[in-house]
């Protein structure tokens, strides 16, 4: 590891910030990492466990003294975070340089704007890793949560090359597979394979969940049920305020959705036999090819 | 087992059909399995595996020796086999009974009385085991594969009360819960959990793959996308028989789901984040108590 710097600081310590600092102190990219958050309870628990070296309730002082902020607060909260983040640190030589973690790109890739009078601040890179789980919080992060995921980084035109390339290292150390894309093609990509999944498994348990035949229907659900409704388990806020940041992209791809619904219903309700079957056919060629690049890629890990 | 018959027929002898002859002859339910098929290559597999004792491609053979003709072909496939055997053992005492594993029941009921004149044949069972596995053919098989697993009759008012008795002894033989249903109910509950599910699946992946962005969109994917997508891997033309077999109640579930959704994609839209929170707890709670169930079913495995 080429890179090394003193102190990184975890803003936010749940499952994404305490895996991300336990990942770093692993592998030896920075001196001390700190956490950062509204309520101490999590910032103890991340000390006795050993996730971070000290924490602080006090902004200005994560500021002083990290060389990166990485905001891994819930994604609405992020928004918040940098109005704070920003003012303090225009101008001045010495700032640390700040990243996020947070699911989608262009919601504060606009508050960063708005925050800075329309300047963006170059040392602001917009990140987002993707690894989660079903659980949640500091007790549940892993030092190898991020070894083999993707990290997309979204730089933007006025960005610091020094500052991304930080950013692009700190990630590395993880373990993580880090790439590059456009905020509005890392929100509509997140927006297909990961929000609408979410919206869609929400609607169809509620809509199931509401009809007269609710016992039957979850008395007899299956395996296959199972797997296609296990994220209508995630958290309700934190999903809430992902479609509230992504609107538009999400919008766009529920409508892609709902129109190739609308004409698989026709080809049933007309019993379409070759228009459902070629559906079909594309779908499953598509998914057999998606799992088998998961496979391959599971294999390297 | 106070149970035990000479001979049970297996026409169509695949993951569903192997499996049941695998699970009679380990616990001694019957004297012997005889399969029956359009092609002699996977019968004769089944006999080398064990699977089955003996095979024959003369349906008039299976009828004149079974004591109980299991219907193990595809949906759609089931309406032609009934065809041929329900006119063959009609007013005949010594008729064979005739049950089905086929995942829609009210097409096969409604095929019964067409056949037969508008007068359902009492000896026909109308069963469904919901089991299944991304496996298929005989050589996935396994004797195991009904234990816990739900199997639903649906008895029609004219059928013989032994009949339904015999078929639900020969399930319960293989370890499976037998239960009973109506038919109507029966398909607007797999339409639900089951039929429905694997539509959206497919209409999903089919619209993502033809997206511009299809590369990235696959690329990105990760876990959750995985387990969302994974019925869209299933066989498309069992499932375009499925829906062309189940096509009302299939609809019905498309509406429903439909309707859930535009009233999401309007909260969405108008960052209700009330209705999307109260819609998104909803639904957790439900799919939590879901698999609460499914764990503790499991655990009685």
């Amino acid at each position: 590891m080429a890179t090394r710097v003193n102190t990184v600081a975890v803003l936010g310590l749940g499952l994404i910030g305490g895996s991300l600092a336990r990942a770093l102190k692993t592998n030896g990219f920075c001196e001390r990492v700190i956490g950062y958050g509204h309520r101490a309870p999590s910032l103890e628990k991340g000390v006795e466990l050993g996730v971070i070296d000290s924490f602080t309730l006090d902004l200005a002082e994560v500021i002083d003294s990290a060389d990166i902020l990485v905001i891994c607060t819930p994604t609405l909260v992020a928004e918040q975070v940098l109005a704070q983040i920003l003012p303090a640190i225009a101008g001045r030589a010495d700032a640390p340089i700040v990243t996020d973690a947070a699911s989608v790109k262009g919601n504060l890739e606009r508050a960063a704007r708005r925050i800075c009078d329309g300047q963006y601040p170059p040392r602001f890179v917009l990140g987002h890793p993707i690894a989660g789980s079903e659980q949640s919080g500091v007790a549940a992060s892993r030092a190898d949560l991020y070894i083999n995921h993707r990290v997309i980084l979204t730089p933007v035109a006025e960005n610091d090359a020094d500052a991304v390339s930080l950013v692009r290292d700190m990630w590395l150390a993880t373990g993580a597979d880090v790439v590059d894309m456009d905020v509005a093609q890392h929100d509509a990509v997140l927006a297909a394979t990961s929000h609408l999944p979410h919206v869609l498994a929400y609607a169809l348990v509620d809509a199931l969940a509401q009809s007269d035949a609710s016992d039957d229907i979850f008395r007899f659900a299956a395996g296959g049920f199972r797997d296609f409704t296990r994220i209508a388990s995630s958290d309700p806020v934190m999903w809430r305020d992902i479609a509230i940041a992504n609107k538009a992209a999400l919008l766009e791809a529920i409508d892609l959705f709902s129109g190739h619904l609308a004409d698989l219903r026709t080809a049933v309700a007309g019993e379409d036999s070759d228009g459902m079957h070629a559906t079909f056919t594309r779908a499953k060629a598509a998914r057999d090819e998606f799992a088998a690049i998961l496979a391959e890629r599971a294999k390297g890990k």
